[in-house]
């Protein structure tokens, strides 16, 4: 079969609404990378992950050492990690910066964020060369289109300088405004379910939001994600007050043991993308039962395959399954959608931020219907690469210092004294 | 894509030479279930299971529901599930025959090991349409050849029929007829580790011929599995006297509490395939750490993806991986070693009974060399069906009333009195 001729390894800026969270709010423009695989065929598989300065430079370093090898998957991670192990991570407190709103910061991650990237691409080409798409080449789709929720946020209009990308969206920050976002979420993409993001506002705020959403849209899921910003005894409050309310609660608290004590005192079921992020924590998490739903997430976890695997640690142990997402353009919710198209048992629709990005870097980009995303048929992940776009967003990068996302530093430029807060914060 | 336009199942009899267990003695013909998956296009994919009644009837019925699907295994065990629900199952007593070697038989381990088929054989077949190798399918090879270890049985020299066949091997039912058995098979085949199928006679007998070998094969892995043939308290006498002898104890005793018992109270990692035998087996043995290593099987596991599904819970809780086989011909060995061919951390060589088969239904029969065997990187499973040979091995089953595998039933024909032993023998 036809070989690795090129790697292409391109970081690009795009432009993100100020959407809040508990560690600040998303920057003007943030970073990702576009990984290109070129076969001797010609054929262009693609992959996306973040951009932060880690990321980069692994996939900067990691990308050639690809040339020359097969249209493989298994084994890139220990390469990468290989990789990863010789051009080093930064130091950087993972208190401050927003790599911590899914876990704790490890040089596995990094290696695995970066490896997936690759093993998409990968997929994308030889879904080319063999003009099979990526979900055959996975087992083959369980379903035809996977179901998405709608991502809410507490935001504000506008970006703090006036030069800045500006969505029209309007703000959001009390249940009037998230209400009036879900119901433009709901009709301009068909959404049904909701999470709204929390931990930027005391309990009480969101609490009161969450059933106002609840109220709108009767007998849809609601979920609540407070990136671990609660104490046990706040977050059991909390789950007292939205019980029956909420389908679950995402990440009110932080580690597992306090999971773990909120799960056995609450009968909402706890999702998470902090506590359980990598295989290695999943033993302690699910033998504490601190766990009902894990959200998965191809780029951390490692790739496609990764995420089929964890569907099926989840599965074994009776645990749900559903998908995390950070900002993420087209190729990744080609991606996320293949994967997800083959997990027998994804009851749960999956989170996407895609509706806030207002750019993509691939020639026509995915609709929602009906809250959903049809799965491709024709080979690959079923996208191609604009190549005008990309080289605009890339100049943007080249012309620009943002290097990584830092929502901390994007508050301070609005509250000069805020840091991202010790947990619990409330 | 291309579709399935037709799917044949033939059930077949293959000689079998007289190799002891706990059950009894091997039938001189036992049976085996092939099926061929048909594309549109004329590619013919393979795949092979058990050849007992129930299994046989389910394939049969299920086959011609295959045909107009896709090549897609995602699926598939569901709808073999239906096919079941509505075909049904006979009711075997457990205890008497010889499924019971592979744990309880379950409704649910009577579809997989069907379904399991059919995903071979639509691997088979997708790999040919798509020209790629079946390991190329689960994300590539990480090994370019498997390792096997030598499946060492007490057996006698002939069946008790004259007409029967012969293999030649002669008897081994003392500590010199096993080393001598060994000794050919790491001769004929470089296998290089050593399992003895114990549970034949009492323990002390087992125990000086499993030393026996460690003498004859220093710092070679040597395993003993007497198939749950023994009480917590023999488990333990047998473990201490096997202590840095042993590279694992297989199924030294029944059940998850007491292999718990028996784990807890050993420095021998316990290995089995009795005890975790399906996905819902695996919480409380993993909790319990009643097992250290799990001998997969993708007859009853469900396939090559549930295979690696396994591997990754396995992986996931720091539980070792290894491979079990019952009697198999070359279709399954393809698909053993093309999925093991995928499995990162398999460190230990995986089970194959197939050197005992002296005949096989494919037309270039493996080899192997230094007790491995290559992974073929042709599409497919890189085997093809020997047309001949099938027909002979139907028309045999044709003229038999041979319907399952009963170790029992062939030991009555020398033991009119046997009948297998309940849990604990010793
Ligand atoms: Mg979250
Ligand atoms: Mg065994």
């Amino acid at each position: 079969m036809t070989r690795i001729a090129e790697v292409r390894v391109t970081p690009i800026l795009i432009s993100d609404p100020p959407l809040l969270n508990l560690q600040g709010v998303h920057q003007p423009y943030t970073p990702r990378t576009i990984v290109e695989v070129v076969t001797e065929n010609g054929a262009v598989g693609l992959g996306e992950t973040y951009g932060d300065t880690d990321y980069l430079r692994l996939a900067e370093a990691f990308g050639p050492r690809l040339a020359g090898a097969g249209l493989t998957v298994n084994g890139l991670l220990p390469a990468v990690t290989e990789c990863l192990a010789e051009v080093g991570a930064e130091r950087v407190d993972n208190t401050v910066q927003a790599e911590g709103l899914r876990g704790s910061r490890t040089m596995a991650k990094i290696a695995s964020s970066v490896s997936s990237a690759f093993e998409v691409a990968i997929y994308d080409a030889l879904g080319h060369e063999l003009g099979a798409p990526v979900h055959a080449l996975l087992g083959g789709k369980v379903r035809d289109a996977v179901e998405y929720s709608a991502y809410l946020f507490y935001r504000w209009a506008e970006h703090p300088e006036p030069d800045e990308p500006n969505d029209g969206w309007g703000a959001a920050l009390d249940p009037e405004g998230v209400v009036a976002q879900a119901k433009r979420m709901a009709s301009d993409y068909g959404f049904s379910s909701f999470k709204l993001k929390g931990g930027v506002f005391e309990p009480a705020r969101e609490i009161a939001a969450t059933r106002a959403l609840a109220e709108a849209f009767p007998g849809q899921p609601v979920r609540l994600d407070p990136n671990g910003a609660w104490s046990v005894a706040t977050s059991l409050e909390v789950a007292a007050a939205l019980e029956g309310v909420l389908e679950y609660l995402e990440d009110p608290t932080t580690g597992t043991a306090n999971m773990a004590e909120v799960a056995r005192k609450t009968s909402l079921p706890l999702a998470t993308n902090m506590c359980v992020t990598a295989f290695d924590e999943v033993p302690e998490a699910f033998g504490s039962r601190a766990v009902q739903v894990v959200l998965s997430d191809h780029h951390y976890w490692g790739g496609l395959r990764a995420t089929q695997d964890l569907a099926a640690v989840c599965r074994t142990f009776g645990v749900g399954i559903s998908m995390h997402s950070n900002t993420h353009l087209g190729i990744s919710l080609a991606a996320m959608t293949h994967v997800a198209a083959t997990i027998p048992g994804l009851r749960y629709a999956c989170d996407t931020h895609r509706p806030w990005q207002t750019e993509d870097v691939i020639t026509q980009p995915h609709t929602f219907s009906g809250g959903k995303v049809a799965v491709s048929d024709t080979p690959g992940l079923g996208i191609e690469l604009d190549r005008e776009v990309l080289a605009k967003l890339h100049d943007r990068w080249l012309g620009s210092d943002v290097r990584r996302r830092d929502d901390a530093a994007a508050m301070r430029r609005v509250q000069p004294d805020f840091t991202a807060p010790m947990f619990p914060r409330w």
